[in-house]
């Protein structure tokens, strides 16, 4: 694997083996061994154009335990600002030495820019692009479903036949999309459940189902129940409804959440609203898997770094 | 030593436990061998509601030196100021594997909160909170005058009869209110000097005597006088004495500083305005201990960390 | 070597030395050792005056390259925006354990001030102050001049009757003074080339030749073109000439680059404004050395940081 760009693209096989190596990862942490000495020596530059404090801090915790060197490079107030271009920047960071390079950017598709452009040599890894995907929180998602699912003996497995709706503005979530095809390609079956404004227009070329309403999703028990964070910024636009009207009608309030039965767990990328689109009975049953999500992001980073520096990299360079 | 959240519950075993373990972490740094292992693998969280650069990097340089790993996670344009709560933010965290929090809050006592409410199992270090605490500075401000008291013999002493005046705006400071409660602990005796608006309505149930009159204070020669930062942002407030007048009567001007004998210090938290509350006469003469008080900054936060984590936590942890 | 403030003072023996030890930094960048050990338990601050991701960012690879524990402290937002002295912050951050201060500052002279006030022990790197100096950047463009000259057999060598033309607003570049001096030092020939309003008074005692007309310094052939940057809060300046008129007249656009012949390069020390001082057929082109230079950055700066830690202060400091 040379770069993470997306998970529509990634085989069956490569999304399991990331899995697979992320499971290694996390048991290296329970056993209290948390640091590993696999990538001393290599640089991992956070190149974040959008601010994301959570993902940025989880791709540093997972570059240091693999004892990279991590450099974090906010663009705000640095010469991008200045108007430079992404191909100066990136060329630049090589130069000085990145071998890994995480990019969040605002454009869709600036990640497959950087890596397919022959501007630079390192590894590339989208940490979020425009309304594109947000691939690690996929796997990372898939990692936290597969662990519910088969327990200790997941390595190896997929999702064939799990049932996954997600909730919420499936329109601008990327996070939404990495979960889609990833998902699909994992075997799993996938609704997802939103107001008719909040879908895309090419959603019935998806491999999902679609329903309006979360009671119906909820009727049907799934076994996993995924609530997308509604972002502030959009909540006054006319395509949204009102924040009442949302609570109201695709908010996991107490009373949906109660009607919840069998193993069916309640899943959210973070930070939560709550009240919103979760109510804090959601949030903080035994169902809610937000905070095991969060500890698999730091294990499926470490697994996808490890993947694109540790392996087939080192011997194509030092060819 | 599970968690560092304010000075007035600490015993004095534990207060002198922590000044013997940062002379032993000091004599390290003197004998050169700045960089510790025993931290390896560990990582602290540098959480900042509040901007500090100065307490951010000199608990960094302590982690850094026991080769803990370190995230710097300021609050500012992260989730946090999207409206996710300290629960939310601080057991994400710990999921990330955050083994200390090192918190700086607007709010008085979010650090024992984050400590006691069972949200996470990481130890909490009080950076500083609103008007309540200030511990580690009180511990490093201690240690120097420990240092001053006994020399080389310090080990395993107290303050026993040590007279220190705080001089400034008692009423609005954490340091003060840290200082008050171990220098009482560790048996000195404490005056606070400051005009009758900025101490706080409760001073007569503190162990300490109070002075109105900073000339008083001086008189009595104490062995130390800790001059209090002032905050230009109180500057203006109706309880504030102008800026000129607090100069003239609360300020330590070269010809009160002049009237100093014997072995009296002069304390200050830094950053200092000089011509304000310190003239340049008192902040540059032997007997200001304020890069003294920094550097046992640094030697006091890795004692404590080492204390939170390298000791009992780590066996209850793999019990 | 105890500091590095300035190339006008440096002599020609230790601008070599620099030079060599550099090529050894980089060196062992090629054969994949990136980490060497050199400056393990030292502690090197970024204190940034004024916002540069670029430069901090190279200095941060630098150091953690030699193993050395890296902190930033940007001034914004820290106690100095509070109006704490330049002395009182350089003081802590020795009182801190910073070994090395790598500073930026906007005030021409503050590094020099720093290294000889008697403040601080610690030794001084200026990474650009107001219009005086930028030396680490000189030294990595004498790096790539000398590279491209002598190949694999530079070392030792100096720049003597290598024809060097410098273009744009020397008048405030502190990057054109930093290489004038050190040029001069290593024998090479420098011509400026700028528009009477963007050259300083005291040209005439700088050891250079002045053209006014790019096409005239194009025409001689130079072994080396330097663009300089062109920073936008000057453009609408009474001294300025417009922006279309600089480009025009001052800019390397494509006609005046295929001019070019020989063995030539086009330097240019980043960020560029492509289409204004540079055209992209002039940056993109194999002549262009302005990813060699950032590389060139980060192996200099190991070896200056070697070159002050790893040295005599050692000892020094032992004594």
């Amino acid at each position: 694997m040379r770069h993470l760009l997306d998970t529509r693209m990634l085989t069956r096989e490569d999304a399991i083996r990331i899995l697979d190596v992320a499971e290694d990862m996390q048991g290296t942490q329970e056993r209290e061994v948390k640091k590993l000495p696999t990538l001393r020596g290599r640089t991992v530059v956070n190149l974040f154009f959008e601010d994301s404090t959570r993902t940025r801090i989880s791709f540093e915790a997972a570059a240091k335990r693999l004892s990279a060197d991590v450099i974090n490079f906010s663009a705000k107030g640095s010469s991008v600002s200045k108007g430079e271009s992404l191909q100066d920047t990136a060329q630049t960071l090589q130069a000085m030495g990145a071998d890994a390079v995480v990019i969040r950017h605002g454009a869709s598709g600036a990640p497959r820019t950087l890596a397919t452009s022959g501007w630079i040599s390192a590894g590339v890894v989208n940490a979020g692009d425009g309304t594109h995907e947000h691939p690690t929180q996929a796997l990372l998602d898939a990692f936290t479903m597969r662990k519910r699912r088969h327990g200790a003996g997941s390595r190896g497995k997929d999702l064939a036949g799990y049932r996954v709706a997600i909730v919420g503005d499936i329109l601008h979530s990327r996070v939404a999309r990495s979960n889609v095809w990833l998902l699909a390609t994992l075997g799993a079956e996938v609704t997802l459940v939103a107001p008719p404004t909040l879908l895309p227009q090419d959603v019935t070329q998806w491999p999902v189902s679609v329903r309006y309403d979360l009671d119906d999703a909820i009727a049907e028990q799934p076994d996993a129940l995924m609530m997308l964070r509604i972002q502030a910024e959009r909540m006054n636009a006319a395509y949204f409804p009102s924040e009442r009207e949302y609570s109201r009608r695709w908010g996991l309030d107490p009373e949906r959440f109660a009607r919840l039965t069998g193993d069916t767990i309640v899943m959210h990328p973070g930070p939560m609203n709550r009240g919103l689109e979760i109510s804090a009975a959601a949030a903080d049953s035994p169902r809610a898997t937000v905070l095991e999500q969060v500890r698999a992001g730091v294990s499926v980073r470490m697994a996808v770094l490890y993947l694109l520096l540790a392996g087939e990299r080192r011997s194509e360079e030092t060819k």
